[in-house]
C-alpha cells in the first residue's frame, strides 16, 4: 500500500481487544432450480464450483504463505524481492496447483534509497557545532527483526539530498522537512513502550513510517512509456514531482524531543497531539528546555537515486469460451521492511486463491469462461511503479479486453468488517458475493450483513446498503481506473471506527509490521484473511464465469445524480451569476439514467430466454466498456494519468464532477468572462460530452 | 473535397478526348464450390448477393442522382443544403428502397462567408485614389449557372476582414494575400475562352477556386467537443489556425493583369507559369505597363464569421448477427457552388448504393451480418466539420465498434483508373473487390488490372501490385483515421497522369463544376461512377458480410519495414552520431511482423475448419482493433486530432515514422544533448511502444 493513500481514507476503527480465533465458515445456499449442465447450455457460473472454492480457501495456508512472504524484508529490487519473484513463478508453474502459464516482466526503474555509507542524520547542534542530541537512525530492535542489514533506514523516498539547517533557514522559507506520526493519529494517544508493540498493536516510540514522496505515480523517468531498458528517459533536471527540499521521517520519540522543546506561539488546537506537551510553532528552542535557544536542527539527507530492475509476475488461467476477456486480480509484492501486513497479507491471499483455482484447473474440474490474470506488482511502494509500467506497455490490449481489475493490497487492516472501494458497476457483484459468505465474527451474519453495520448509506434505489468508498490513488488500482478506465475495486478487512481512531494500522511502513504482529494482533486465526480470500474468490468467479457479466452499469446513475445534486445545490447559484447553465448536464444525466435502465431491462428480458452467445457478448461488451467512455485524455492534461472525468482528483470543496468542482474553485474569485470561468464552461462541456457519449454506448447497438 | 488535400495528391492525368459512352459491365465469377446455405453454417459473404448488387448499380440512376444533387448551389447551411438533407432522409426512409432508419444530426458551427452587402474587392488604384482596374467579383456567366444569387462570391473562408494596401505594405511585411490558380497548374497551360469550359474541361479565365483557409479541421470554436448548442465555445480571440492576414482568391485573368504588370526582379523559374509573361517579384508596377508605377493594389475583405446549423444525415442497416460492428460509408453533402464533381459525384454514388442495398433489405432478400452505416456529412468544405463533430460526439461508440470507414468524396476526377488511398489493412479487401469487377475502359480488364497500369509498386510479398496512396487530411476520412484510429480508405476514379498535369480537375471549387461539365467531359455515360459504386459496394459487402473480417493486418508489415529502412538509410548515421540506436525499433518491427504473420496463419487454419462464431469474433476483434493500437493522444499534443503515430503529418523530409522524421528534422542543427535530440529519443520510444503494443494485441489472446 502506498503512502499517498493514507490521506482521507476514512477507515473504520479496529476491534482490537478480545479477538479470539474465529473460524468463519462460508455458506452458499444450494439452489434447487440450478439448471443441469447440458451440452447446449452456455457455460455460466457454476454454484458447485463456487462452493468448492469457498470451502478450499484455507486460513492456515494463508497464514503459512504470510509467514514465508514476510520472513525477510523484501524491499523493491532487493535480493529477497527477487527470491519472491521466483517463489511466485514456482507456485504458478506448479504442475498440481499452478496456472496455465506464468512469467516475470522486468522494468528498469528509478528508485530512491538512503545511502548505506552515509546514513541520513537528524541532529540538534549547539552554537559551536557540538551535537547535543541525535535522532535515532534505526528503529529499536524490539523483536529481533528490526536489526537486520536489510532493514532499510527510514527515509523519504525521492526527497533530495542536502543538509538544511532548519531553524535558521525557516526565516527564509522552509529549507527541509521532518515528518513523524503522532501517537494521537496512530496510537489512540498511547506512546509508552509498555503500551505498544509487542505488548499491543500500537507503534513503538522508535517506529518510523517510510514512504514515497513522489507526487505522481509510475517510474519518474518514463511517464507514459514502459520503463524498458531502451526507453527514452527524462533528464533528472526535467523530472517534476520530486519534493523540492530535503525531507526525513523520524519516530515520535525523537519528534517529542524536538517538538516539546520548541519556542514560539502555540500551534492551533488541531495541530496539537499526544506527545505530552503543548506544541509550539518555533522558531528556535525555548530557553527553559533541553536545548539552548541558539541550538539548531541539522538534517542531512543522503538519499540516492538508482536505476534498478523491478519485476511484475503475471500468471494466467486461459478462458475456455472467451479467452480474450480478462479478469485481472493483483497486488504488489514489494514491502518497505518485512511488510507482513503491507503487502504480504494481500499476497498471502493471492497465493491461496491461485492455489485453489489452479488445483481445480490442473485436475480438469474447471476452467473459467473468461481468462483470469493474476499479477504480483513490483515497486508499488515507490509509486505504483510496476502496475503503471504494465498499463503503459499493454495499454490497448488491456483497455480492449479487461472486464475488471480487483486489487487486494493490505488484505487485513483489522478484524471488524469488510471495506470495499470501487466504481459503481462493481457494487452489485460485491454485494452478490458477500451476501453468500459467512462473516468471521461472532454470530451468524453474512459478510454483507456485518459490513452494512459499519459502512452504510441510504440508496434511493435499494434502501440501506453497504457503502463503497471511491478509489483514490493509494494502490495499484490507480492506473487501471484513472489511466485505462477499467472498472476497479479494492478489497480489505478493516476496523471498527468506534473502537480506534488510528489513521491506519499503527505499524504501517515500519520495521514492526511483522508476521507476529499479524498473527497476534491483527488477525489471530486468519479468519479475516480467509474472508477476504473468499470475497475476492467469489468475485473473480462471478466475473470470469457468469454468462452475463455481473457489472451493473445503472448503478452509475446514483453517483451521477448525487454529483449533479451537489452541483445544483452548491454551485448552481454561482454558475447562474456567471451565466453558466447546468441544463445540459441535467439532460445528460437524465439520458444516462434512461439508457442504463433500458439496457438493464433488455438484459433481464434476455436472461429469461436462451440467448445466443454472440448476442450476450455484445451486451457484455457494452457493460465492460462503459467505464472507458468516461475517459478523456485531454480533460486534465496537467494531471498525469488522470483521464477519468468522474474520478480524477478533486481539489475543489464541492463533491461533484471533479473537473467542474476544481474549475469552479479556481474561478471563484475571478470576474465573469475570465479565462477561469471559460475553463468552468469547458469542464462542464467535457463532462456533458462524456455522459452523452456514455449514454450512446448503452443504447441498442444498432440505434443511430 | 476539402482544399488542403489538393497539395501533393499526385493525381493521374485524365483521358479527356474521345471518350465514348462506355457501358462497363461487372463480372463476378460464380464459384461452383460455394457452400449451400444451411441453418448451422454461420452467415458469410454471399456471392450471389454480391453479384446481384453489382448488377443493380445503375449508371443512369447515378446520373439522375447527380443531376438532382447539383441542380442548385448547395453551400453548407444554405436552404438548398437543407433541402438535400430532406432528400437524403426521404430516400433513406423510403419503404421500398430505404434503410432501417435514418436521422439528421445538427450542429451549430462557425462558418465564414463573404458579406452579401459588401463584396470582397480587389482594385488597382492610382495615386489619387481613382480606381484604374477592378478584379472580377463574380465568375463569368458562361452556362447560365454562374449568375445566380446563391453562387457564393469567391472568398478565402476564415481569412480575416481588412483592407490592406498590398504594394506599400509589402515593405513592412506581407499585409494581405491574393491567391489564384495558374493555367500551368490546372489547365495544361491553356487559358483562352475558346480552349476552356464549355469548350473543354479546362477552367475558364474567370474561374476562382474557393476554399477554407483554416489550419485545423472540425468546428473552430469547439475543438474536441461536439458543436452542440450548449457546448463550450472558444472566444474568437483564442481561436488558433485562422489566417493572420486578409486573403482573397482571384481568377487567372485578373491574376494576369496584376502579375504581368509587376516590376522588380524576375521570379524563380519554378514560380513562372502560363499567363504569357515573365513573372516578377515586385514591389510596384513596372513603369512601361498598364498601370502607373505609383499605383497600389487595394484588397478589401469583408468576410463574416457566422454560427450556422449544419447537419449530418445518418442511415443504418442493422446487422443480423453482429449489429454492434459498423461498416461506415460516407461523403460530404455541401459544395462550394453546384459541386457536381465535389462532392455530388460521391453523393450520387452513395444514393445509388443505399438504394440497391435498401431494396434487397426491404424485399427481405438480404440483411448483412454486421451493421452498415451511411453518412452524409455537413460543412466539409469549411474543414471536415460535420464528420469531425460526429467523431467527437460518438467517440467511444465508434472507436469500439467500427470495422472500417470508407470515404467516396469526389467519385470521379477523370475516367482513366481507380485510385485508392488507405491504411494497409484495407489493401486486401480492395484488391479482392477490384479483381472481380470489369473496368469501364475499352478492353476486357478488371478494375484491378487497369489500376495496376497506372499506379503500381513492387511489393516484397506480392510482387507487382497497385499502389495505395496514404491518407492525408483532404476529406472526411481524416478524423476517422487520425483521431479515432479506424482503418480507412478513400476511393475515386482519376486521371492518366501522362495525359494531363492538372493538379486536380480544372473547375475544382468554381462555379463551373456543374452537371453538364461531368456529363460532357468527366464521365460521359457515368461508367466510371458506376465502377466506383461497384468497387465501394463490393467492399461494403465484403466488410459487412464476411464471417472472417477481410482486413489483413500483416500488410502493415511492409509499411513498417519501409519506414524502418528509410530511418536506417537516411537517419541511421546521424542518430548514431547522437548515440541514439535504432535497435529497439528493429526489434519492434520484427516482433510485429512475426505476430502478424502468426495471426494470419491461425486464421488460415481456422478457416479450414468450422470455427465457433465467438472464436471468430475474437479474431475479428484483433483485426478490427489493430489500427487503434497505433493511436497515442499524447504523442503530438500540438497537432490537433493527429494521434496516429504512423500517419500523422510528416514535415521532415525522410519518409519514415512521422514523429521520428519531424523530430530529427528539428534536431538536425542542434548539439547532442539538446532538448531537440531528447525529443527524437522520445519519439523513437513512442513508436517502439506503439509497435510493441500492437504486436501484443496480435498475439494469441490468452498469452501473457
Amino acid at each position: 500500500m502506498q503512502w499517498t493513500k493514507v490521506l482521507g481514507l476514512g477507515l473504520g476503527a479496529a476491534a482490537l481487544l478480545g479477538l479470539g480465533i474465529i473460524l468463519g465458515h462460508f455458506a452458499i445456499p444450494k439452489k434447487s432450480n440450478s439448471p443441469a449442465p447440458s451440452i447446449s447450455a452456455p457455460q455460466d457460473l457454476d454454484l458447485e464450483i463456487l462452493e468448492t472454492v469457498m470451502g478450499q480457501l484455507d486460513a492456515h495456508r494463508i497464514r503459512e504463505n504470510l509467514r514465508e512472504l514476510s520472513r525477510e524484508p523484501h524491499l523493491a529490487s532487493s535480493p529477497r524481492d527477487e527470491d519472491l519473484v521466483q517463489l511466485l513463478l514456482q507456485r504458478w508453474k506448479d504442475p498440481e496447483s499452478g496456472l496455465d502459464s506464468a512469467e516475470a516482466f522486468t522494468y528498469e526503474v528509478l528508485l530512491s534509497f538512503p545511502s548505506q555509507e552515509q546514513p541520513n542524520v537528524v541532529d540538534i547542534v549547539g552554537p559551536t557545532g557540538d551535537i547535543i542530541h541525535s535522532c535515532h537512525r534505526t528503529e529499536e530492535n524490539v523483536t529481533g527483526e528490526q536489526g537486520g542489514a536489510d532493514v532499510i533506514q527510514p527515509h523519504a523516498a525521492y526527497a533530495p539530498s542536502g543538509t538544511p539547517q532548519a531553524v535558521n533557514a525557516a526565516k527564509h522559507g522552509v529549507a527541509g522537512v521532518l515528518v513523524y506520526t503522532d501517537p494521537a493519529d496512530i496510537n489512540d494517544g498511547l506512546s509508552s513502550p509498555s503500551e505498544t508493540f509487542p505488548n499491543s498493536w500500537y507503534l513503538p516510540p522508535s517506529g518510523v513510517e517510510r514512504g514515497s514522496y513522489y507526487k505522481y505515480f509510475g517510474d519518474p523517468l518514463t511517464p507514459y512509456l514502459p520503463a524498458t531498458p531502451s526507453s527514452f528517459r527524462l533528464d533528472l533536471a526535467n523530472v517534476s514531482g520530486f519534493p523540492p527540499i530535503p525531507t526525513q521521517p523520524i519516530g515520535f520519540q525523537d519528534a517529542r524531543d524536538l517538538l516539546c522543546n520548541l519556542n514560539g506561539t502555540l500551534a492551533p488546537a488541531t495541530w496539537q497531539g499526544a506527545l505530552g506537551c503543548h506544541y509550539r510553532l518555533g522558531p528556535g528552542f525555548r530557553p527553559d528546555g533541553n536545548f539552548s535557544a541558539d541550538s539548531q536542527v541539522n538534517v542531512s539527507v543522503y538519499n540516492l537515486l538508482e536505476l534498478r530492475n523491478s519485476s511484475n509476475v503475471l500468471g494466467i488461467i486461459h478462458g475456455a469460451v472467451e479467452p480474450d476477456r480478462y479478469v485481472l486480480y493483483g497486488n504488489h509484492r514489494d514491502s518497505w521492511v518485512h511488510g507482513a501486513v503491507d503487502p504480504s497479507s494481500g499476497t498471502a491471499v493471492l497465493l491461496e486463491l491461485s492455489r485453489v483455482l489452479g488445483t481445480l484447473l490442473k485436475k480438469g474440474t474447471w476452467r473459467p469462461r473468461r481468462s483470469i490474470v493474476f499479477a504480483s506488482w513490483g515497486a508499488e511502494e515507490f509509486g505504483l511503479i510496476g502496475s503503471t509500467e504494465f498499463t503503459e506497455e499493454f495499454f490497448n490490449k488491456l483497455q480492449e479486453r479487461t472486464v475488471a481489475y480487483i486489487n487486494v493490497d493490505i488484505a487485513v487492516f483489522a478484524n471488524a468488517t469488510l471495506r470495499v472501494q470501487g466504481t459503481p458497476p462493481v457494487q452489485s457483484v460485491v454485494f452478490s458475493a458477500t451476501k453468500e459468505i459467512r462473516s468471521p465474527g461472532p454470530g451468524d451474519l453474512s459478510i454483507y450483513d456485518n459490513w452494512i453495520r459499519y459502512f452504510n448509506r441510504s440508496s434511493p434505489v435499494y434502501g440501506l446498503v453497504p457503502s463503497l468508498g471511491s478509489l483514490g490513488a493509494g494502490s495499484d488500482y490507480a492506473p487501471f481506473i484513472h489511466f485505462l478506465g477499467i472498472s476497479s475495486m479494492d478489497i480489505a478487512y478493516t476496523y471498527d471506527q468506534s473502537k480506534t481512531s488510528a489513521r491506519i494500522y499503527p505499524t504501517y511502513h515500519t520495521a514492526f509490521d511483522t508476521f507476529d504482529y499479524v498473527d497476534k494482533f491483527l488477525d489471530p486465526g486468519f479468519s479475516s484473511h480467509q474472508a477476504v480470500a473468499r470475497t475476492a474468490g467469489s468475485i473473480i468467479l462471478r466475473l470470469s464465469d457468469s454468462f452475463f457479466l455481473p457489472l451493473k452499469v445503472s448503478d452509475y446513475s446514483e453517483t451521477l445524480r448525487s454529483f449533479l445534486q451537489a452541483a445544483q445545490q452548491d454551485l448552481g447559484a454561482l454558475l447562474e451569476q456567471h451565466s453558466i447553465s447546468l441544463g445540459p448536464l441535467v439532460t445528460a444525466v437524465e439520458k444516462f439514467e434512461a439508457e442504463a435502465a433500458a439496457l438493464g431491462q433488455r438484459i433481464s428480458t434476455l436472461q429469461k430466454g436462451s440467448p445466443d452467445p454472440l448476442q450476450v457478448r455484445m451486451l457484455n461488451d457494452q457493460l465492460m466498456l462503459l467505464e472507458r467512455s468516461f475517459l478523456n485524455p485531454r480533460a486534465f492534461p496537467e494531471e498525469r494519468y488522470y483521464s477519468h472525468v468522474l474520478w480524477a482528483a478533486r481539489t475543489g470543496s464541492v463533491a461533484t464532477f471533479p473537473g467542474l468542482s476544481n474549475a469552479c474553485s479556481r474561478a471563484m474569485d475571478t470576474a465573469s468572462g475570465s479565462e477561469a470561468w471559460a475553463e468552468v464552461q469547458r469542464q462542464l462541456s467535457i463532462v456533458v460530452t462524456a455522459l452523452e457519449g456514455a449514454a450512446a454506448t448503452l443504447r441498442p447497438v444498432a440505434d443511430l
